[in-house]
């Protein structure tokens, strides 16, 4: 886990982590949350949608995100004042989420950071956005 | 599960539900997600922290707002878009997370509905944001 | 969530959900339960068994019609009097289980609701059975 | 576990197990089920209701009838046929479900056997019924 002060932050600074969505992680997401939405959890419902197979929560994804943000950049220490998130694209079983965050403004006299964050699939967007941390 | 066209929908139409944040629920999104930060799962580290105990994922909360589009308003075969959020207070173990989703404006031809996401504590906000779905 | 109150309920009203039954549903039921019968946890013991691969444990699927009760119909406030079960066939991994419970009987004086609860897969029963509610 | 056959069985014979219910039994149990309902996982709602606390789903107490049965008698290889349930009293968090398990007829021609099933807490029944097994 990183331990960066804000000092040792720079614009263009980037992390990235990966993780296989399995179906076991959408049935403990599903649990988690109560959100028992037939497109993740009815492989018959699934396969009539759009999708044509169940797909992954979004907010899966987007909890990769808080991850790498905690987890490496801008790492320990940091809260998080914000994020948005645009859904590109779903994300089936057995896809491996790339999730990559890039430094792109530092204000070191509000000690507020923003990153781009992207989540990708064989290199395709799945999830745009962009996250607003403080490193106090 | 509500199963609503978007004809029935109306600006201003709201949901809501309600959960008790558990230390299982923090346990089991953390090892869903590899959010592994200390602020969540290290209680000797949070007791040094800023907020004095652990706190939950400010992402299992956006869980829950999933989890009130996909089952209640716009319901069942809503697409989502994208999410705005802006977290505003903690999280702790034993809080009652309310959430509750507001239409704020319904684009008819383009199927796009609008919704302002509020969770809240004792009725405080902890998250407020805004969700983009569309509704095919 | 529904919110119905005794006046409210007919004879006939039926309400359905569907889940398809995970390897990760079945874990996470046993570790819970303590039930780690080899034919639900034992691949090897359930290859050589009549049923020639892993089956779901019958309670999983008597959640799912707790789950529908408690949810749709009769709702939020029942109080859950009684459950009569047969099974009937098993479940296995991927099957996809539909709960339906129809309202059978309603005694407005004592408050009683009576509802059969059927449990599928493709079609066929798999669970079938009465629950016996109260509507305060 | 048990490994018993249908010549081993005596009407009369009995089995017990013991588990404490915790607060992540419950949020586990409703994550894989999908009942939701907030008597057992909204802790605001539940102080209002009639019984001013969470309680757990009936069917997690049901599961340790399913766990008794399966591991200890009639044991392994045992097939359910059916189960009747009885909700006499709620279980709260913290409470230790003793459930047993007693032969009261046996049917060798048919290979049927026919159990009495109490779960109680501290003496007192909180479910009582009966379970149908077949022992081939």
């Amino acid at each position: 886990m990183s331990n960066y002060t804000i000092d040792d932050l720079e614009v263009g600074m980037s992390a990235t982590m990966a993780k296989t969505v399995t179906e076991a992680d959408i049935v403990m997401f599903a649990g988690v949350t109560g959100d028992f939405n037939p497109a993740h959890i009815d492989a018959e419902y699934a396969a009539e949608s759009m999708f044509k197979e169940r797909i992954a929560h979004g907010m899966l994804s987007a909890g990769f995100i808080s991850a790498t943000l905690a987890m490496q950049l801008p790492g320990a220490g940091s809260i998080y004042l914000g994020q948005e998130l645009k859904f590109k694209a779903p994300v089936f079983i057995g896809d491996t989420v790339r999730t990559t965050v890039t430094i792109t403004s530092i204000n070191e006299k509000r000690k507020i950071v923003v990153l781009e964050t992207i989540c990708s699939v064989a290199g395709k967007p799945v999830i745009v956005g962009e996250a607003t941390m403080m490193k106090p």
